[in-house]
């Protein structure tokens, strides 16, 4: 395949970039299809379906359901045509709480009692940060936002819990009440931060160190944390959780639903 | 006990409304305690409990979900000491779909694998609206503001269906635009209206005849429809669940959570 330039992969549809994930691209998300929402993935089998639901009922900052799909079905509402199985550049397998298998194609490890849950990404609203002039330096970098699990634990439910994860952007001082301002607008996105200026008060001893992600540099950037869909990564460890897929950080399923919808 | 005044009643916290409806008192909730959330209220045996939830997060405007209790609990995050089997004005009892009761105090009916709903309430927003200038009719004439159960099917989850019910509040003209954006602002406990002005769309074909609630005059007003939690109720009875004890219409349960806490 030639090489995408981002002005490319940014334009596109959630249809049209999906269709390069399925025949087996593996890169991260951050330039592509920007219009259109991008979403966190976790499948789990559906005995621990009910306790996934109730954690993410119960921290719904970290963990907005935008989709649950019915038992082994690969499809969701918000994206016709879509394989869930396949549509996204790359898969983390887990066993026992452990990421053992990093897949671009998780049809092999599908099975017939896994309920999907699409969770929403902080992704969706940084075309309203960019709009009101906000900087992003990850998309400056073109990598993905760094992660980290945080000493903020979770409300758990049933057999889940776990800290909570955060993604950090560092914003000029000036425009942190802007960034403020316009993130609180997408609530089922993760809405306003969690936190602002201060990484020690979450136990985070080193920005340029991150649990997922990539580092980005801060400089005299504010940095700001926002909750992240990660955070259902944190509770399969916490959890030791028996089998589970999800996205791999950074590799999200992009969804055909603009954007703009999660925004009130 | 002595005859409470409006001022009297709207002044208490939630805490003292509820010591009240334990006590055995018997009144619509619209003018009690005023500046914190009312909820509607569902319990349900386990074995369904996933399927509301699900249901839930698949009709979101109707059924904000803001607490779940633990199986046979009568308790919950958002009001301390509350017992949520006594401290409702007035309960229905459900058999295969049926409203077979209503109770004042459920205990004798409570079960220890009943999960307990907590779902938000548009009377959440009545404050917002009320100090916006917005009148609101139903609070005038101290009813319960009317509810049909209209021609929109709910999204189904497992076995769980029925149609959407909606509140209507009739609003002047030149402020139904000030109503969307004030309850825009709750997305939590319904957010902005499902339907303005055409109740013959809805299939509502005598707006003094409500499937639940008051008789609200409209007069010159323009009819205003928002989602409304008794949605909940609607798919107990289409889908004929074998027991649910919820709620009547209008007699919520009121917690300590302030209404402003559901503001953006």
């Amino acid at each position: 395949m030639d090489t995408l330039t981002r002005e490319q992969t940014e334009a596109m549809t959630g249809a049209e970039a999906r269709a390069h994930f399925r025949a087996g691209l593996r890169v991260p998300t951050v330039d592509w299809a920007s219009r259109y929402a991008q979403t966190n993935l976790i499948s789990v089998p559906k005995d621990v379906a009910y306790d996934l639901l109730l954690f993410a009922q119960r921290n719904p900052k970290a963990c907005p359901v935008l989709d649950v799909t019915d038992p082994g079905s690969p499809t969701t509402v918000l994206a016709e045509g879509a394989d869930l199985r396949t549509d996204l550049p790359a898969y983390y397998i887990w066993r026992d709480g452990v990421m053992v298998e990093e897949v671009t194609d998780a049809t092999e490890h599908w099975r017939d009692d896994l309920v999907t849950f699409v969770i929403g990404c902080s992704y969706t609203f940084e075309r309203g940060l960019l709009d009101a002039g906000v900087p992003l330096r990850h998309h400056e970098l073109g990598v993905t936002d760094p992660m980290w699990a945080v000493n903020i634990e979770c409300r758990p439910a049933g057999r889940l819990s776990g800290p909570l994860v955060v993604g950090m952007r560092p914003i000029p001082a000036h425009l942190v009440a802007t960034a403020v301002q316009v993130t609180a607008r997408y609530p089922s996105v993760h809405g306003a931060p969690v936190h602002i200026g201060d990484p020690a008060a979450l136990g985070i001893t080193d920005l340029q160190k991150p649990d997922f992600g990539d580092p980005v540099p801060v400089g005299d950037d504010i940095p700001v944390f926002w909750a992240c869909g990660v955070t259902t990564q944190a509770a399969v460890i916490a959890s030791k959780l028996e089998f589970a897929i999800t996205h791999s950080p950074g590799y999200m399923f992009i969804t055909d639903v603009p954007d703009a919808t999660y925004a009130l």
